[in-house]
């Protein structure tokens, strides 16, 4: 059985009182919330997973960082040193999106390394080898696909995105509308080409979805159904193409659901702050609940070099309004593979975004931190200050520039601190 | 007459018909928005202001850019280095927070080299100058500070951030309720001082009001409403003394009107998210649809050292919801004087909170940018991203780390990128 075919029976397992301890909250919370379909724990049944955490309704938002190695960059102790950054600054989960010839060696070293889920996208492995063998991905067969996801689910991977909602329907209604922007989506592109290829016949993952399920129930892995027709541009948000394959992504869950597969499904991507809150209400309303992870969104396109900034400002939106898991975005993100340095500014801003989220939902861990933070200023408690901080580190770096001698002051007002002007006139009630 | 006048006669004058141009919108517009309030472009008699900016409904989110020496740091070549970064970004007004014994020549050297609007504390002076006098700002004299108003407005200052709405209601409002953090603002805490030095008496920023009308509109210095009992916490956002305060701003708002004094309204400061909407809201009614200039908000405060993106989360959603004019939050906020690495990213932030939220809000000069940046990504035309991104020259040193020879790719993808597989698919309708 998986997860949720016990969490159906009424069995709390020790996966869901881990992550209900976790969370703060009653193992039955997270047992009811996985029957529904609208809290998931994505585990391997053959992965050892240290940090067990549970995704969705009611549970603290979660943030994930994309690694891996490209064809053009690829090093297995930089990885290493991105997945140990990422878990160091609070990723909840990584994705390990490694494309290239060292694909498998980097999976075999993130798998045995992380402390968190580990997820991946399984076709950028179907296409790297095909086209290593000089097959092109428009060649695939269902059994290419079939062949990879049960080598990566044997592996002990977590979660996998999956773009089985990249339907001929979809590519259709992008056509007659037309983009900006066409698709962005590495996995959608690869979809794309088949379909095109292969002119009146649908798209295999679409098709022999069961087969794909039968594969993943059997191992517990998560599927995350890919959003392939996400646009690439703020100015083709909430297009037909779109609209059309999340319709497919709400009876792909309910298809998943039966055959006991746990469900996440992903989201744009690239939002306009007017529709960021719409995107969130409709996948709810959609998928039946089925917890939401999304990619930013990005709420500019201008922001290249600093897409970490305009992710952070969608996701917050978004998290505030439903979705339950944010995918960080980089500052590398539209320029290069992130670096090391990359991914820890990519794993704070989205850290930030998770926490405002979690704030404005009233989450008592979140009024916690920030009462405790309230304290720690009025109190110019600077070591406290600083270790709830997102970054100490860097807090420590600038406090220290900061000292004026020995004071309790810093450089920005120096002797004229509000906060201690404030209480040398006395903090007291004077009616 | 002051241009708030002139625009109430009907007569749009030049500097309507400048910041109207570089809006992309009719003078009579701006002419209108100033006539009735909604509108201002703080431009003082005394300053030949290059570039004319005007600030509220309908045009362009602003962004201000905080700069100024402390006790503790004073460097005039460091100030003017501030100055032209801020400006480089993309700053539309400069707010110089000097506070020492060199505040004046710094002052008149950001007057003499800025291109945009420069707004003031003049209370910081005032203060200053006290103490150095071995007087504390408690003891200050309604003379006192008009003193320092006055030559601040002969120096030229397009607009000043004046306190008057830190009354003994709103200090009573705070004490009787309790606050977390009390007050951060640097100016309330001087009023405050002067409050419970002297009990029974109302703050003389108040009393005087009328006095200090007289000067600003003898020289069309635009009025920026403090609120120096904004919340310094999240968990404090939105209480009674924020909006004791608040209603007095409206009363301000309307007698500085009667006078022709154009009015800014600040706002705060730190809200959670679920509080930004509202805090939006409730300024434009009470006030009167005065332009509303907000610093961040901070959503969060765990972000040390990274509060430019806990401002920038806050300053687009307050910005899509009325916030007209966004002070910038830099890295150092809450831990240093910033330095001028830190004003770059802090406007860098703000400059794409902004851009979001005028994108939300459907203008046509950031759908254009968008559409333009779209294009420019299907084409995988570097040259034109990278120009159109908010910092360029970050974008470019990105791109360079990742040129794959002389691949119109990246390292993110390579040869499996998906908009070049489109491409190469065939990017045609096939019905």
């Amino acid at each position: 059985m998986t997860l949720k075919q016990e969490a159906e029976k009424g069995i709390i397992t020790s996966e869901m009182e881990r992550a209900a301890s976790w969370e703060g909250v009653a193992p039955v919370y997270i047992q009811q919330g996985m029957a529904d379909g609208s809290i998931v724990i994505p585990k391997n049944k053959n992965h050892d997973l240290k940090e067990i955490r549970a995704v969705g309704k009611g549970t603290r938002t979660k943030v994930n960082a994309n690694i891996g190695a490209s064809p053009y960059r690829s090093d297995v102790q930089e990885e290493l040193d991105k997945l140990a950054v990422a878990v160091h600054r609070g990723a909840d989960s990584v994705m390990d999106l490694s494309l290239g010839a060292d694909q498998i060696r980097i999976r075999e070293a993130i798998m045995e390394a992380s402390p968190v889920m580990v997820g991946t996208v399984p076709i950028y492995q179907t296409g790297f080898e095909m086209s290593a063998a000089s097959r092109d991905v428009a060649e695939m067969t269902i059994q290419d696909f079939l062949t990879t996801i049960e080598r990566q689910a044997e592996q002990g991977v977590d979660f996998m995105t999956i773009h089985s909602g990249v339907t001929r329907a979809a590519l259709n209604a992008m056509e007659k509308q037309g983009r900006h922007l066409d698709v962005t989506s590495r996995g959608g592109s690869f979809i794309i080409s088949w379909l095109r290829k292969n002119q009146g016949q649908e798209a295999p993952l679409y098709e022999y979805y069961d087969e794909i399920l039968d594969i993943l129930a059997a191992f517990d892995v998560t599927i995350s159904l890919g959003d392939g027709m996400r646009p690439g541009a703020t100015v083709d948000a909430s297009d037909r193409a779109q609209l059309t394959e999340l319709i497919v992504l709400g009876e792909l869950t309910q298809r998943a659901w039966e055959k006991g597969v746990q469900v996440i499904v992903e989201g744009p991507g690239h939002v306009p702050l007017n529709k960021v809150t719409e995107n969130m209400t409709i996948q709810k309303s959609i998928c039946n609940n089925a917890p939401f992870y999304i990619l930013g969104p990005l709420v500019t396109d201008i922001a290249s070099g600093y897409d970490h900034i305009s992710g952070a400002i969608g996701g917050a939106l978004a998290a505030m309004n439903g979705a339950d898991f944010l995918c960080y975005v980089t500052p590398a993100e539209h320029l290069k593979l992130p670096s090391v340095d990359d991914v820890a500014e990519g794993v704070i801003a989205s850290k930030i975004a998770a926490h405002a989220a979690d704030l404005a939902l009233g989450m008592e861990y979140a009024l916690d931190i920030e009462r405790t933070m309230a304290q720690a200023r009025k109190e110019l408690d600077w070591e406290k200050q600083i270790s709830l901080s997102v970054n100490p580190e860097k807090a420590r770096l600038y406090r220290e520039e900061s000292m004026v001698g020995d004071s309790d002051v810093c450089t920005m007002c120096g002797e004229f601190c509000a906060i201690k002007r404030l209480q040398e006139t006395g903090n007291r009630k004077t009616g």
